[in-house]
């Protein structure tokens, strides 16, 4: 029972936070100690019991939760359970939420609050704030902006480390994630950055300025997330500076924990699309809020399938005639598709690395082709001689196998051309590959298989 | 173009580096010249560029890294590329590579190098490493111990922050990622943590003792990683220690780059599995390799796509009297698959995050079963209306309505029932549940739908 007693550290002691709250709220009542557990809670683990919880017990958690620590607890929620709670709060206590928080901490909440209640949380705030929240709000989604915080540690580079220490010793408490300080001159610009185990480990009396680092990672907010999310993972940052494409000026931070929570936002997001699922879904929504996170997936997968039935219907008169090809067309369209998926997502992943450089589209598009014929020979094979077994017609085998190659060729083309086409015409060539390949090995692989029947049979 | 600016930084610097190589690689002989080249670059540079060249080009370049490189370069690599540049090196350069990675670098190598390579490091390395490695080597991967590092820094609970600073300037560098030191004993007992950023800003007259914290997240070689993972998620961390469950002692430590590699890792890991390929392909494997890396999941398909065709085969009959059930059949069961594939998707990640209770399943259930419902209302009137339209018969209209609802009734019960039962007996419920689903909608899809045709048409 390694796994069981590995896994206590973290999930069990969450879950057991979890089933002492259940049981307080299930014996009769006593919010006054149920409020006093939660008090004690980190907010993210707050945040996972409300996650774990029913409607109903959720709402009774988040009225005892203090005032004070709604806003940080919101941020921690997954987005669907976020709005499930917002939507039950008034104007005046999403205000008073929002106002405890940083400003970009702020923007991040604020695709989910009214319009109204934006307005007067930036009404709210002092002017310094306001103008940070404004400019946190100006940056789109998947922009390093949008990951941006605005809690740095600056330093002048004609300082010596003593003075920056003493200046350090002011402070108080740094920020998290704060493992290096940024160098800044007197018009704000960067000039380098300043890691805190370098100034432990140097001499006090030399100059910040001959101690930093002058050359370093540098986001800008306009970049695109994904690509600062590599260049933390490649160069291994805790931090990195983000500064202003003009004038070289220090406008904020991107912490690792940034990066690492739009990673795996990025991971589900896909995963979820890949899935049919617009976005996550709160497992105990209503079944209405699930059916509208759902029904637009399946609606594009009934064209695809009455596009693919209309192909059958056009070779009835040939299944009439041969009815075993009813049995066996599925076949023919599932392998294409397994397989097409394959080479699609193989390539997506490669196209989102950067690896592919369009000089060598050709020897991709030749290899695929080559592992499709591959295919084709095998399974095809295998699936012909099948055929022949259960029919006793080497003609039906024939095209079967035939069949089989041609839609794996086919799936194989369009594997490589989709995502192609997408990239080339700016499109994120993630998106719905996975439909369109599956729609044209449905129909294609069944306009084959019943196409050379018809052909070759009747 | 704003997102072309944007994705310079990164993205475009990589790209205008690969170029650059192509260049020299391309422009006759200058094997100088593109080694100088190389010499400046980062290995994780180093790394994206050979995983984008084709084989032959990325085997020149390989030639031309400098040998003390070829360790830190290997150890950024994909496994699929990693294992096409090892498989060209013989014993002696391999065991010279490995002799310049740190041990628990070489036990993340291991599992690709030859046995015989891997024995000759461990007796080349010296006695405390040997110790370490052979440590590393012992953790299974999925593991906190399998992410962790050696290079912590421990400092003593009794002695002054000043002494404490004193000696880290002695080391002259501090590992990278330390965000903390690590507060022991003279048993080398963990007391605590003492952040850098604490021990700054506090009075260096202090003692260890009372500025560190004595509370903080501790891991254990046997948790899972994924547990560490959502520990560094929930909590923010830089940086975690590692400590033996029994003794209390300290081990190592885990950094966030560690974890956001896991993370990465992972993500990529079930995103192959999902399309059926067993791990991350080089896009410019051989034929065979690829082969070999797809054939597994297409021959599964294959087996349920033909049983799939078998129930087919048992309703020749009735589809021999009425030739429109062949093609509308493939509707039934593909709409099938796509709501299953969306409630086990959503069930496996609820699942992942501890968010199911075992208390909760029957709310799990009925809503599912609510969603198929409301599901099964729409597209399936919607559907069988279409029918009515198209082969003027009400009957058949009506069995396709209903054949639709049943079958989105038993994919919502699959869906749940899948994963839950999967995760009672231990098993992993995201492996594979895609294939077991499409199998059950597909095969009861098509015994549904021509079952009650027979019933009611025939």
């Amino acid at each position: 029972m390694t796994t069981d007693q590995a896994s206590r550290l973290e999930v069990e002691d969450l879950q057991q936070n979890l089933r002492s709250v259940q049981e307080r709220l299930a014996r009769t009542h006593d919010p006054a100690g149920l409020r006093a557990e939660l008090d004690k809670l980190h907010p993210a683990d707050l945040a996972y019991i409300l996650e774990a919880l029913p409607l109903d017990e959720r709402l009774v958690v988040w009225n005892l939760v203090k005032a004070e620590r709604e806003g940080e607890i919101l941020l921690e929620l997954s987005d669907a359970v976020r709005e499930s709670l917002i939507a039950t709060m008034d104007s005046k206590e999403l205000v008073a939420a929002a106002e405890t928080l940083d400003a970009d901490e702020i923007a991040d909440l604020a695709p989910d609050l009214p319009e109204e209640v934006v307005q007067d949380v930036i009404r709210a705030l002092p002017q310094e704030e306001r103008v940070l929240l404004r400019a946190a709000l100006s940056y789109d989604e998947g922009t390093v902006g949008a990951l941006m915080e605005f809690d740095q540690v600056t330093v002048r580079e004609d300082v010596t480390l003593e003075a920056a220490t003493r200046y350090l010793r002011a402070l108080d408490e740094l920020p998290p994630h704060t493992d290096q300080l940024f160098v800044i001159d007197r018009g704000n610009k960067l000039r380098g950055t300043l890691p805190l185990a370098r100034l432990i480990v140097s001499d006090l009396e030399r100059v910040v300025g001959d101690v930093m680092v002058p050359e370093s990672v540098k986001l800008r907010p306009e970049d695109r997330a994904e690509d600062a999310a590599q260049a933390f993972e490649r160069y291994d940052l805790v931090s990195a500076p983000v500064v202003d494409l003009i004038t070289g000026s220090l406008v904020g931070r991107v912490t690792v924990n940034a990066v690492m929570d739009h990673i795996r936002e990025k991971s589900a997001e896909s995963q979820l699309a890949e899935a049919g699922l617009s976005k996550e879904e709160d497992v105990f929504a209503p079944v209405w809020n699930s059916f509208k996170n759902r029904w637009a997936w399946l609606a594009v997968n009934l064209v695809t399938a009455f596009v693919a039935s209309r192909v059958i219907g056009a070779f009835e008169g040939s299944i009439e005639k041969l009815v075993a090809l009813a049995a066996l067309m599925p076949i023919v369209a599932g392998i294409g598709g397994n397989s097409g998926n394959q080479t699609i997502t193989m390539i997506v992943r490669a196209l989102a690395l950067g690896q592919i450089q369009s000089s060598y589209w050709n020897k991709l598009i030749a290899k695929e082709l080559g592992v499709a014929t591959l295919n084709g020979v095998v399974w095809g094979g295998l699936l012909g001689f099948a055929t022949y077994l259960l029919y006793h017609s080497v003609a039906l085998g024939g095209v079967m196998a035939l069949a089989m190659l041609l839609n794996l060729l086919l799936a194989a083309g369009m594997g490589v051309a989709i995502p192609a086409l997408r990239a080339r015409f700016g499109r994120d060539p993630a998106v719905g590959s996975s439909v369109l390949i599956t729609a044209c090995t449905d129909s294609g692989g069944f306009f084959i298989f019943l196409g050379l029947a018809t052909l070759f049979l009747l």
